[in-house]
């Protein structure tokens, strides 16, 4: 059993009481009963987690988890040269990137954390990409991170030159059917490429043929960022922090928590469907529906930073509105 | 020919150059080219309108127009009584409703503008809402309420009790098809109220056969604010100022202008599209994809409000990030 394993028992629920305090006011909001819609499911979503009646988004926070790959080292799966990944990680540190422009946008901070640039996971094709022992550090590390932060509501993101590539081997391995459907072209890999990513994404299936724990899956043909994601929004869980999940990277990470325990992302909402092809169906997979469908593809947490203000909007829809009661009793 | 078919005359293009110019950048910008898809386009398109190769967003400003309907005081069509359309702009002009809510999310001030409160027009089943003096006006204090703005991003929305009953009215004469399927239930009708409004609007529409002037049938089954919109949205192209449309009555309230001249909405993108079925029908037609697909239904401009920081961040996503030359050129 891994320290992710650990992570997942004993998760918290949601107050189902302030909920229902939030789902009663807004039918009687100075609105017509229902006009907005999933905005009203959303405040009643952050109130449950946040365990208040009057729920807010004020401190948003981009949380982005960056690493190298040991697949993409040694096959050319991505149009970009790895070394790029230390490139964005050194932008998102100095505010530089597209994250960080939504992130000031939004009113939002957002911390990058190095899990392993430099210290690429190994080949999935032919190992498992990380050991036990380095498993277990990087939910350490991602855990700590989420203890750190001050917020109140995630955005999770990644960043790791070749990662659409342990995405596509997580969601094959995990939700089944073609194996090529499930591997797009990421950040723009041509023809070429495709293909060669299509017969390393199979060999890492084929190689874990027998491996049937959804955790195990993600540590045999996963990648460093991708556990710290998965383990970051487990370590949310438990500080009942809602997160808004990103891209098809951010929720191929998680698919294997939602496999061990169908109730655990019940604390997440996705931000966005990216145009990587798997995205859509694994959002299918996990019954989620996306706030945005705008064919960004670009990963960072950008797609689920650019879904902030919607949740935000929905809180204050709630807890800035007066009732029909409120209002007509108000002095003016 | 009335005012709006002056104001009509002589629309200024976007600045091309600017354009081209956002776009060119958008492909350098420390990111996968296209991985912000529509995004990139959204900045360009505000490039061009605001003329400048740096778009930004910075003074979002929604405009509401109200009036009220003679033929919602005749025959109940709304779930609503028509005295609410006072009590909504005087939640307005206090802050207190749900588009002001979102606009202090956003950061953008709040306009509400009475084109008709407690003047209703006269019902359309029977004669023109508005007769060619009172439409005249009408837009005169509507393009006054644009010249008097600051802003660089204009919202629209309306407010007045049964105003979906002209919104399907104007859309069946003059985009066609079965006149029913451009009546939905508004801000919730029951069964009875929808028959109610299907015959009303059948009627209206039965009536102004032989009118062919889009700007015509505007007048003749149109309302107040929604020839205020109109009016509006023009005069924002004549100040170069881009605009946001929300839903359906906002939508219905510029399909006239579009049918005298296909370049009208080029300044315009469409913020949500609405529950009111009709809106998706009357997006295919105008050409436009909507950026929100949320089920909300509630007008005020709440769904072009809720779209503005895409627009935001889609400006900072090109203005506040750096071209990889750029990055790699900076010290640290």
């Amino acid at each position: 059993m891994t320290r992710l394993h650990d992570l997942l028992r004993d998760l918290p629920a949601a107050d189902v009481a302030c909920a229902a305090a939030v789902h009663e006011r807004a039918a009687q909001i100075l609105r017509p009963s229902g006009a907005l819609a999933w905005l009203d499911e959303l405040a009643e979503w952050i109130a449950g987690w946040h365990r208040t009646e009057r729920p807010r988004v004020e401190r948003p926070v981009g949380l982005i988890f960056a690493a190298d790959h040991g697949v993409a080292a040694a096959v050319a799966v991505s149009a970009y040269p790895v070394d790029v990944t230390a490139a964005m990680f050194d932008a998102y540190r100095h505010g530089r990137s597209t994250i960080s422009a939504f992130a000031r946008q939004v009113g939002a901070t957002v911390v990058a954390v190095d899990v392993g640039i430099g210290n690429p996971t190994q080949d999935i094709r032919y190992a498992a990409a990380l050991d036990p022992v380095r498993f277990d550090d990087i939910v350490d590390t991602a855990v700590a991170a989420v203890e750190r932060l001050d917020g109140d509501l995630l955005v999770v993101g990644e960043m790791g030159i070749g990662n659409t590539t342990p995405s596509a081997a997580i969601s094959a391995a995990l939700a089944g059917g073609e194996t090529a459907a499930w591997v797009g072209r990421g950040t723009g890999v041509d023809d070429a490429g495709l293909d060669r990513k299509r017969v390393a994404v199979q060999q890492a299936v084929r190689r874990i043929a027998g491996v049937t724990d959804p955790i195990e899956v993600l540590r045999e043909v996963g990648g460093a960022e991708l556990v710290a994601i998965a383990a970051a929004v487990v370590a949310a869980r438990h500080r009942s922090l809602p997160v808004v999940l990103d891209g098809y990277v951010v929720t191929s990470s998680v698919l294997p928590l939602v496999m061990v325990d169908p109730g655990a992302l019940d604390h997440c909402i996705v931000g966005h469907c990216s145009a990587e092809p798997g995205h859509r169906r694994l959002l299918e997979k996990i019954g989620k529906r996306p706030l945005l469908d705008l064919d960004m593809r670009l990963g960072e947490g950008s797609g689920a930073m650019a879904a902030v203000p919607l949740v935000a909007m929905a809180c204050a829809g709630i807890t800035e509105v007066p009732t029909f009661a409120e209002w007509f009793g108000e002095p003016r």
